[in-house]
């Protein structure tokens, strides 16, 4: 089997080649041709740990298997990330192993490139300003993907804490575009594309901050009792998802659908809009909306991608077994 | 990390250390040391194969991980095992892989050593005949772990195929003991100790050809709809299982359960017997049943015992992660 340890995955791996398997997956995932199973997240009561896993198969891109980790709170204290991920790959004809890869990074990248995603398919196509509400360790991943899909000229930013928006200001300076920090109401009514990611668990942003045409992203609520963003902003988009059934339980359509102002029914898989199976955006004044909960499907993707580009480059380790 | 991989299992792990592994793992889960987490198990809708993992945590041996694996029928066609596991073992204190197992020969041995600790801790004393209904491959495991029990005298075997048993009969030879091949009328009457080991979907083994004193170990039900022996059976033993949840959904007592014959509260965690906090067998006369459903920390506990040989004697292959 192969082994592609963490420490190679940044010189194999990029945004891009994120992009095209995030997309292919969430497509196959729409027509019916990939399935995530359920996902397991357990308390271990050791080290103030979250320990489990997300797994699926795509039976297109012959693509089995999971991605096991967790959060260890403890472990920037150690000079490692809190966030562990490691992806095993199976061969789904015969059930063997056919790769462990690194997953810490294709994290970062698989849930970046959801964002980009939907904003190729969902936002308007002129739009100039980018509006980035968080500047976390997924904040920069999560600009650079995004600035990608569009022509934009500038991005605004807005951080609780707002020491941290360094953090973006350098990423915009990467990409050769200027930043600007600004608070919630200039961010809504500038921004034509948001990406919320942060760790709330109460909104940030409302609908009468969001201007009409806007494109949001909210990557951030992943989990029972997080929110970014207001229930009355979810109601008025038109909301689209990586996953419905994790939009409604776990995702930022938690509160809008417990509150009664959304139904299950009315959220859209963004596969079916790459199908073309369903409509995106239908209007310029519309505020589109994907909730972006994370689903196994996308870690094995880029995991197999990653697995490809190492064995290409001959940096995958082979080990009997 | 660590690898270990499937062909280096068979010179490093013995029955003997699966048995220790085992034996604690199971003390630990019923002092609330250890958990299994829920199982996941999906049809993938490819090459007829079911897939899914086994997880759990013990805090008392700090072992954390999962299982992965399951069963494509068509493996053996191609000179493969069907039944294909690996084992990913992390790191608790910060939630990093430390090894990956090849998990095939360890779920044959950990399965034996469910059995024969229950034989260990329940089976009468004076125990001299052993009866094994069932001769695929897991039998011979059963038989060898087994036997090392109790003072044994002979064997006996029943399968559905006669033209298996030539599997029993040269193990037992092995082990130095006579066999003989004998129906299930006698098997009950004569065997001391009873293993049941098969794939069955409807009763083998009824009530009436079990005589009093016998203890069974029932190690083939782990899915619903499975079932080795009759629900009478059951309902006159004192019933205990590696875990209560698993037996009255997926195990061998979902019968008598679903029938009204037997209360979940009634069933015993064999750990409970191996720390001394619940009876064991009571009388000569009682008929004792062990229900092995197999658990997640089993796997758990017999790969690290196999991580740790491995670094023993210099032959895990490390690998950058």
């Amino acid at each position: 089997m192969w082994i592609v340890p963490e420490t190679a995955i940044a010189d194999l791996m990029t945004p891009e080649a994120a992009f095209d398997a995030v997309e292919q997956v969430f497509a196959a995932m729409s027509r019916g041709d990939a399935r995530n199973f359920p996902v397991i997240r357990e308390a271990i009561g050791h080290a103030d740990a979250i320990y489990g896993f997300k797994s699926g198969f795509d039976r297109a891109g012959l693509n089995l298997g999971l991605k096991s980790g967790g959060y260890w709170p403890g472990n920037v204290a150690k000079g490692l990330t809190n966030h562990q991920s490691t992806v095993v790959l199976f061969d789904p004809d015969t059930g063997r192993p056919r790769a462990l890869v690194g997953g810490n990074l294709l994290t970062a990248l698989r849930t970046a490139a959801a964002a980009a995603v939907s904003v190729k398919h969902l936002a308007r196509t002129d739009a100039k300003v980018l509006g980035i509400v968080g500047a976390g360790h997924q904040s920069a991943f999560q600009m650079r993907a995004v600035a990608a899909e569009r022509g934009f000229e500038r991005v605004i930013g807005w951080n609780r804490d707002p020491a941290k928006l360094a953090r973006l200001s350098r990423t915009a300076a990467d990409l050769g575009l200027p930043f600007e920090a600004v608070d919630l109401d200039r961010l809504g009514a500038e921004a034509d594309v948001i990406v919320t990611v942060t760790s709330s668990f109460a909104q940030i942003l409302t609908s009468a901050q969001v201007r009409p045409g806007t494109h949001l992203a909210c990557m951030g609520t992943d989990t029972k009792g997080k929110q970014e963003v207001g229930v009355s902003l979810v109601s008025r988009a038109a909301v689209f998802t990586d996953e419905v059934a994790q939009a409604v339980t776990i995702g930022e359509c938690q509160h809008a659908v417990a509150a009664g102002h959304l139904d299950a029914g009315a959220i859209t898989e963004l596969g079916a809009v790459i199908n073309g199976t369903a409509p995106g955006r239908t209007s310029a004044e519309q505020v589109t909306l994907f909730d972006g909960t994370g689903v196994g499907l996308q870690d094995l993707a880029v995991a197999a991608a990653v697995v490809d580009l190492a064995m290409a480059r001959g940096v995958a380790i082979e080990v009997p077994f």
